[in-house]
């Protein structure tokens, strides 16, 4: 945007009104910039519809409300749907109200907060757990408060590490490396030429949503023991899907206990809103007591915080959703495969198909939504690298086995018509 | 913090046990400060009563829930218990269900958002508004933005301005010039002693909360006419309560068509959860496309957008409740002044009460609660500057003149008992 400097630079050599036409005029080129690259975002205007979701309504370009499978939200399990969320909520609803009132330092603590922290604290094998009001936020005041409070602290960040993290890191002032995304080898690289005396933090996440790969959390963790680095993870895409009790990869792969800070969002797979981390005490009340992400705000609403409790609970004791989910993305990806569609070597839940160009991408999108009623946002920059623009479906336990098969139909004609190439 | 860096040399000279024990130091010794300074924050842990609002429960060190009355809720005008609220949030839980399930970009774009967001330029007599997670959020992600996309801006900040507007400021990392709170021969040197060729912002508060006094909005709004100036008016604290309609104070004093950005929360007295900003469609479409903390994030829950939304349109045509608001308001003013209490001179619904000192603020706190069942934070440095620590006491329209009677009779015999000074 620096190009836009000499408009600047005329700002203040002319009248009022004129002035005002200058700001327009960077502005405008700041969004010219996005149309000239395909990757203006349009927003598709829909309505869930509790109770038969994937199925939902949409509003854009039509006369009124039209019938849509949704392919693409990230309640991974319908736990927005949930009876028993749905029912804890009217309940917090009715007792307390609508808001907390408060920041949690200034009337905005309540019961409901306490009993989801101690269960999510749990849920992870550690002593303490703090909400936040998304994954974004805690994720952002977490990273930048811990290594604001660790003096010339260096942290290690992967290549692919989420907006969210990477806010934090800049946000924090301190010097910040970045390793090959799960590369190993240069992650120890970049540990081993770093001054030892320097406190370390090596930032990562469990599964990385758009690709669908997964962090080798324990040969990580090596890693931090051999150089005395702490760990921070994000558990966002993993929370309620991994784990025998939905503790993510980390409680998949036994690996919790080694890793510092555990973050994670309830606007996923816990299918509500908003976030925390899960740490030992002491990490926990330096967070509390300093973050200004976390001190400065009304406190999440007691009835998300209801909510979130009910699905947190359901989904220690419940792996039907979990296994209904993987099914689905086993079925998806196997179907997309043999079609000759190239979907992306995914190890997890989420199932990419590249494309590769911001244009096409969004032109497949369309097609699909006004043609097929199906609902699948394209992914462009910033969001992926520029030239890996993709299609990211996310098959939930509900997708039947007709949709995946009316998908994957839709999905090959489409790709005939743009003269798109499909393997043998 | 700097002092602790011998601790943190120390680190990488011994083995792994011992490294985890020296970050823990680190960590010891930012909590010893907070203790010592007699700012360790402690949440009291509460619900509300819905329907009976001030009234609620206090669970902290008593064996079960014990009554209170609560005085500091930022819920201004109890729209957070309000039927309206409610029932339109009991509606959407059971129409769409507990989350969004995705950014606003990817499946989190409901119809309820369009109508708050169409609902908030409306009030404000803007063309456009953007939904955030939260009021802080909002602030962040707005100004950084902003200041990043014009090229060289100079951000003027009144010295009084809430964390979150100084994060966005700081992370935009331009400069920044901060002018002494509402002193209006300090902006305008500041602003004449800039370069005229560069963009510039001037971002102020409207009610500032820990206060109770207000911005002179015109007069701000010349000096960026004369200079060339951006407008960023933070309407947290009186959206709801100020203007015919609740607009704000900009709406009371017919100043919102010279604002550029009025930025708002939905968590106060619209007594629900969320931020938002309102301003013309070409900064809108700018921050909807280039802010991090509005496009990597869950977009607000459906549930509390319909709460927002009822109260929105509830108190743009009922002016009842900022009326029973503003008599409370003035009554305990009135009473605690009466009393010879150091009550500060608000001049809005905000009634803060001048101790200057943390312990002592605490005290007070943990005696009304303990011994009179009132419920007041004591509000202590980084909120405040030190030795201006307070109470703050937010009267709502179902404050009774009795509580207000009992709440100053408490207050006098806790100042008699820690040897306070009355005025005559
Ligand atoms: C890896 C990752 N971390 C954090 C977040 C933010 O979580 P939330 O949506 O709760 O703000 C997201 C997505 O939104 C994410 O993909
Ligand atoms: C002036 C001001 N701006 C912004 C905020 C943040 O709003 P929210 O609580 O919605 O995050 C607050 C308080 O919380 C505030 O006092």
């Amino acid at each position: 945007m620096t190009s836009q400097s000499t408009t600047a630079a005329a700002i203040a050599k002319v009248s009022a009104p004129d002035r005002k036409m200058r700001y327009d005029a960077i502005f405008d080129a700041a969004l010219a910039k996005l149309h000239g690259e395909g990757r203006y975002r349009v927003f598709i205007d829909i309505l869930r519809n509790k109770g038969s979701f994937p199925d939902a309504r949409c509003f854009a370009g039509h006369n009124g409300p039209k019938p849509i499978t949704v392919w693409c939200s990230n309640d991974y399990l319908s736990m927005g749907q949930h009876p028993k969320v749905i029912a804890a909520m009217e309940e917090a609803l009715h007792d307390v109200g609508a808001g907390s009132g408060g920041t949690r330092n200034i009337g905005g603590n309540t019961h409901y907060h306490l009993d989801l922290e101690a269960e999510l604290a749990d849920l992870h094998g550690k002593e303490g757990a703090l909400l936040f009001t998304s994954g974004y936020i805690s994720n952002e005041a977490t990273l930048s408060t811990l290594a604001r409070v660790l003096p010339g602290c260096v942290i290690f960040s992967d290549a692919l590490n989420h907006a969210s993290m990477i806010a934090g890191i800049r946000n924090s002032g301190c010097e910040k490396k970045v390793w090959r995304h799960n590369d190993l080898e240069h992650l120890e690289q970049l540990l081993a030429e770093t001054n030892p005396a320097l406190p370390k933090l090596i930032a990562f996440e469990s599964v990385y949503s758009m690709d669908g790969d997964v962090a080798p959390i324990h040969a990580i963790c090596d890693l931090a023991e051999k150089y005395g680095a702490l760990t921070y993870l994000d558990e966002v895409h993993a929370v309620g899907m991994y784990g025998p009790r939905g503790g993510g990869i980390s409680d998949r792969d036994e690996a919790a206990g080694r890793i510092t800070v555990i973050e994670g969002t309830l606007a996923k797979a816990i299918g509500v809103m908003g976030g925390y981390i899960a740490a030992d005490h002491r990490v926990i009340d330096v967070i509390r007591s300093y973050a200004p992400g976390f001190i400065f705000t009304t406190s999440l609403s007691p009835v998300l915080v209801a909510g979130a409790l009910a699905s947190v609970r359901h989904l220690k004791s419940s792996s039907a959703e979990r296994e209904g989910q993987q099914a689905s993305a086993a079925r998806l990806k196997c179907a997309l495969a043999e079609a000759g569609l190239p979907v992306m070597a995914s190890t997890t839940h989420i199932v990419p198909l590249m494309v590769g160009d911001p244009v096409k991408a969004k032109k497949i999108s369309d097609i699909l939504l006004a043609e097929y009623g199906v609902y699948v946002q394209p992914i462009n920059y910033p969001t992926v690298p520029r030239g890996t623009e993709r299609l990211r479906f996310t098959p939930g336990p509900s997708h039947s086995v007709e949709m995946v098969r009316d998908l994957t139909q839709a999905l090959v004609e489409i790709w005939h018509r743009l003269d798109m190439r499909l393997a043998a």
